[in-house]
């Protein structure tokens, strides 16, 4: 026998899913597939495990959190970290062909290590979907339309998804402040959505007052389609500009789509994912601390040899079922008692509610230690035991 | 640019499932599940980590099969090389209650380093189900018929599922040769399932001629109800009768279900697997090579501190799928090809279609490049461009 010391324990961050969580989970992926598969996106799979050379250092998940180990031949492998370095490899190796639009799905597990008890999960599951070599704002358009009707059909409802641009926080913070380098240092306080330190550094800058003052009316940039205008009067640069063209766009596409509703901006939004390139957005939903889902356009095939440009998103399935709530699931289940005298008659019983879809549960009666408590797990019983009154 | 060497390479033995297969595997994997959770069953997940002392160690796969990590506090962590014993941990740990009988279920990827290009996979998807604290023969029969519904619901007609007793050749062999160690030298020929080294190695040994031909006819006892018969000519030991009385009542139960006709006794049956302990068994379909499935019953749930027998299957969904053999899936997939001006109609008309469950995809016509090759993709096509004449 093991160690007791560690017959029940799992690795720091991992979980096991038990069966009312299962199904939960189950019926929202279901949905959310489901309404992925009609807007005609195709679901893929790809390996657990990658090359480090190949994925692990495209991806956007900092080293520390790599599940890394060796195979046989002397290669570092990782634990994938996330599905669009995946995605990216098999879309450019087997995929992409002819230069035309190409419309992925998948829903897989990815790791990320951690460092704490306590902490994240280490093991979690992601539904997405990458659109790829369409440049097309109306495709950003259908990433977020999407994204908001697979939610919908998951059965969310109050929830938000708020958009930014990565070329307008960039351009503004180089145009106000000249380097790379300073641009990235104030960025750094956005995606902490620190906004007290951003405004510190802000006033410890040799600034004009002007400058400062754009600087802090930035972050006022959010709320309905009236922020583009408010923040067309901080911008001079045309590559920003470009960028509020954009989202304009995107507005009118949306809007189209009649899902506006559930849309707001927010220029704050940079992620630390490196890659985004344009349009980015993350949704929020009740009381979740963290956001539920998020995606946007970003370059990352290039690093696979094609050129082809990206827009996606992924949920994160738990916190998807955090939002929507704990509730519980009814028990259908029926256990059929039968003793060996009458145990074709309880067969046929039991196949004739399997086949009507009945969640059936066939039990030998000497097979139960305990059956004041056993029947206690059913909805319903049934019991075809002993001789029968007309044999 | 990550090297050309490693761009589009994965680790030996895993494998990506493009959009054809994923939905063909997706949709057998639903078939078998939808009637394993009408027959009761429930699903778990468990981590695909687990530390090596635990589950590792338990496992009946070689150390030499497992992918080994360390984690930052310097355990050795494995990828579940098999479900068995995750599942067993948590039954163990959270799920047995009460002496009660328990009916789960799984479908899962699960792990085996190779050590060849060109091998088996290393990753593969078994979908199972485990009974655990219910040691009636009932209990096997409900598992082999179980299998047997899954695999047709999913549409294999060709199978047959081979039945043996771990505790039949184990007594045959203890009878004649008298240690566990000659027994097991013989029985390894059995897991290879090479009867002319079989045969040889029972020449070769100081027996008299009676036992040697005993042991001959051993290879004899596959076929029909009528093998057990034969089996008892064979056998003088009380623990091997007891096994072929479990056979028997097995087959009475399985002749209850109506699922006889798919089933055959192989006494030649005996899996390398460690913890089996009573009646096993293996699905061969078609020309697949290797099994599609196997099971039966095991103690292993008392490596981790609780007694309680059990009984499962698991199915290879791979070589499920190549048994089910290839066919063409229908494209059914329409595109509608819109312009800015016809946006919102695109739209409205694509919900439509959504609603109705038919699979159509929304192309902003700026995004395609190469229209001709593309719109070779889709079973139909509709355009929305321009202004519309009554406008």
């Amino acid at each position: 026998m093991m160690s007791r010391l560690f017959m029940f324990e799992k690795p720091l961050g991992m979980r096991d899913t038990l069966p009312e969580l299962y199904e939960k989970k189950h019926r929202v992926r279901s949905l959310m597939e489901d309404t992925i598969k009609r807007w005609g996106c195709q679901f893929i799979e790809t390996p657990t495990l990658e090359y480090y050379e190949t994925v692990g250092s495209a991806s956007a998940i900092q080293d520390a959190q790599l599940f890394r180990l060796l195979d046989k031949q002397g290669h570092t492998l990782v634990l994938r970290p996330d599905m669009t370095a995946p995605i990216a490899r098999v879309a450019a190796s087997k995929l992409l062909q002819d230069d035309m639009p190409l419309r992925l799905a998948y829903s897989a597990n990815v790791f990320r290590a951690q460092q704490r008890e306590g902490g994240r999960p280490a093991e979690f599951e992601q539904i997405g979907v990458e659109c790829l070599n369409d440049e097309t704002v109306s495709c950003d358009g259908e990433v977020i339309s999407l994204l908001i009707s697979s939610l919908k059909k998951a059965g969310l409802s109050e929830f938000q998804v708020s958009i930014g641009h990565i070329g307008f926080a960039q351009e503004l913070f180089l145009q106000i402040l000249g380097t790379d380098e300073r641009a990235n240092s104030l960025r750094r306080f956005l995606y902490e959505k620190n906004y007290v330190g951003y405004r510190e550094h802000v006033n410890s800058l040799s600034l004009s007052s002007i400058d400062k003052q754009r600087l802090l009316q930035f972050l006022d940039l959010r709320g309905g389609v009236e922020v583009i205008g408010k923040a067309f009067d901080l911008i001079e640069n045309e590559q920003g500009k470009l960028a509020l063209l954009q989202l304009k766009e995107l507005w009118d596409c949306l809007n189209d789509y009649g899902v506006e509703d559930q849309v707001k901006f927010d220029f704050t939004i940079v992620s630390h994912m490196s890659y985004y390139s344009g349009i980015l957005f993350e949704v929020y939903a009740g009381n979740v601390g963290f956001p539920i889902g998020n995606g946007g356009r970003y370059s990352l095939i290039e690093k696979f040899g094609k050129n082809a440009s990206a827009t996606g998103f992924g949920v994160h399935l738990d916190r998807l079922l955090e939002a929507l709530g704990n509730y519980e699931l009814e028990n259908e289940v029926t256990c059929i008692f039968f003793s060996q005298e009458r145990r074709k008659e309880a067969f046929q019983l039991a196949e004739k509610m399997h086949e009507q879809g009945k969640r059936t549960v066939l039990q030998d009666i000497n097979g139960v230690k305990n059956l004041d408590a056993y029947t206690k797990k059913f909805a319903d019983t049934t019991y075809l035991l002993g001789g029968r009154a007309d044999e």
